[in-house]
């Protein structure tokens, strides 16, 4: 341990200082906030945030989402490949269909030419709720995003982050 | 349930025919590609995987980078200012800080003006790694995505993805 106990002093005492003139004094990010990674992170986390918000009504995570999207223009694919597309771990994505199922969302069902793989449908029921789901991200998330950013900018940004996704 | 067997099927076929032609048919991403949140997701899950990679042999997460950047720019600051600042939930920081300090890297301290709260200081050794992480992120994870990117490219995502994390 090599932190002098006078240092400690010091700070408590601007602490408090600080504290006593009722100012919540804000921390310095300094390099933090030149780093692509930790801004990723608080973006994606906002635009998560958001995205609950909107589609709260349908109890959907972004996830969720996902893998309904995926199940509607990939029917009858099984469990590995969608978990592997969306880079889902296994755990994790059998733990999301278990939910899934539970509300009738989507099914699970043995491959009619593999007896040992499960392939996946959405139920009409998932159907309905992913249409849904569309409606509300497209007229409340995504038409936010595209009036802070502008359409133009949006643009530059998805290209941008598709190229990191898939080149880096 | 209301998915046909007969639909089960035939998918089950395709997917047989693909089999037997050796080709691992990609899933088609269709809306999902243009969504700004899952394209987000996927970039910053490539970029914390690259960073893992240039600092593995100083064994540091990004939150646990970026925590060691807050404590050097911010010394003496209680645990709650630090994990608000970073949007790291309670048990999770406190979960963090155990390990950050098993490791000798950072101490708390109870606070000289209020002793029911704990101040966080970086220890010597602390300081030391964090210097030597901030040399492998320059030198290998930002040099790559600015090869990437290109510089200009670069600084206008850091701007879009600030104005995302501080505005929408």
């Amino acid at each position: 341990m090599t932190v002098s106990k006078t240092a400690v002093a010091d700070h408590g005492k601007a602490r408090k200082e600080a504290a006593d003139d009722q100012t919540a004094e804000a921390l310095q990010l300094g390099e933090l906030s030149g780093l692509l990674g930790y801004s990723l992170k608080r973006a994606q986390l906002k635009i998560f945030e958001d995205f609950l918000r909107c589609v709260a009504p349908l109890q959907l995570t972004p996830a969720q989402f996902s893998v309904l999207l995926l199940l509607e223009k990939n029917p009858g694919r099984n469990q590995t490949e969608i978990a592997n597309t969306l880079g889902i771990l296994r755990p994790n994505f059998v733990a999301m269909l278990d939910g899934l199922e539970s509300r009738d969302l989507c099914t699970r069902m043995r491959s009619a030419n593999d007896r040992r793989s499960h392939v996946l449908l959405l139920t009409d029921k998932g159907r309905a709720v992913l249409a849904r789901a569309k409606k509300l991200v497209a007229a409340k998330h995504e038409a936010r995003l595209n009036e802070l950013l502008g359409p133009a900018n949006r643009a530059a940004l998805l290209a941008m982050l598709t190229r990191i996704a898939t080149e880096f």
